[in-house]
């Protein structure tokens, strides 16, 4: 995704939205006169999550069937408006949003994210096989926390040892997108609402999200 | 939790069970005359997982009313014998399984487990705030993941920068009952099924694992 594209992104996470304190905004989106939900923008990104319509962070303690009705409104009465590329970020699990999402929407693919540890490895598995079972390409994989760079001695430690993106992708045999490893930066980009790569243009890490990211931009379009 | 009690484990996490690989058993239960489920006994824990259940690893890719008959049956056909303590392990949300398990049971208390990130604050913050109303109380908070120590020049790093354990029990005006640190260790002795703190017997996380438990027991029979 490029400064060219129309992106919207579209958090999915019901239970545990976090694109509001990502982007660092929490407000109310408005409406149309057809009653549509018009996306916030920020960093040239149109933005929707159930955080922003949920704004006093109360917990959406909610039984299956109103989770697959509020899914489902956040395809029908949002108005994207013309778009090139519409990321739908999901929560774990194989539960209701994303059997309503799978049954509802034509997706280009999915995205399988893991860190190295076979324990993450084990459900981000049961992930892609539902992605299968519905006829979803996986487009490939990310591995996340892969390491830990330490400031002080500048030495690598692999705090969950393994190598599950490497491992995943072989057994889908789908591209290992990239490796992004653990930084204080990034969880503190997270808590301060700047995206990481607009922060620190010249960090290692931005390169591989942007290596990641055309990629993906070619997997989808062929 | 000494010797002396009688413990079972209870992973409620139907979509991504992970106490079969915790504690590295991969077996069916057997089951009673009267079909009920006799849970599994290791370390000296008698442990039921939907996990062992499904040993094939496929994802259970089922909605709402499914979870929650599937979360109501392990209250009510699992042969637990007598026990001292019966603990629950759940997975992040407030959704059917959290709705079920309160309805359903009395339950003596929750204890929230956090990042010091505030991100994952925010959906710890929710699960506490679903506790409360339905009247059962938080006995504490554990921070996990509060900081890394580097094996190679013995410096720490907040990896996750924050204090979401102190701020959460301060919010709630319950005890912070300790702080668990990064360690590659514990990830690797979660992928191998023998716990952390009987293979590491004399470290500090393993003093740490003991003074929460010591505080819970109290804290349970109060």
């Amino acid at each position: 995704m490029s400064k060219k594209h129309k992106v919207g992104l579209l958090d999915l996470d019901i239970y545990g939205p976090s694109l509001p304190m990502l982007v660092g905004l929490n407000q109310q989106p408005e409406m149309t006169s057809e009653k549509k939900l018009i996306p916030l923008e920020k960093y040239n990104l149109r933005l929707m999550s159930f955080g922003f319509i949920n704004s006093e962070n109360a917990p959406a303690v909610w039984r299956g069937p109103m989770v697959s009705r509020m899914t489902q409104q956040f395809f029908e009465d949002v108005k994207w408006g013309e778009l090139d590329y519409l990321l739908l970020d999901l929560p774990p699990g194989t539960g209701d949003i994303q059997l309503t999402l799978v049954q509802k929407l034509a997706l280009t693919g999915a995205v399988m994210v893991t860190t190295p540890q076979e324990l993450a490895l084990l459900d981000v598995k049961k992930g892609a096989d539902m992605f299968s079972k519905v006829n979803t390409p996986v487009l490939g994989v990310i591995e996340n926390m892969t390491h830990f760079l330490c400031p002080h001695c500048n030495q690598t430690s692999q705090i969950f040892p393994g190598s599950g993106g490497e491992e995943e992708s072989n057994r889908l045999d789908v591209p290992l997108l990239g490796k992004i490893y653990l930084s204080p930066e990034i969880a503190q980009s997270a808590d301060d609402g700047t995206p990481f790569v607009l922060k620190y243009d010249d960090s290692p890490i931005t390169a591989e999200y942007s290596k990641i990211t055309n990629q993906l931009i070619e997997l989808a379009e062929n």
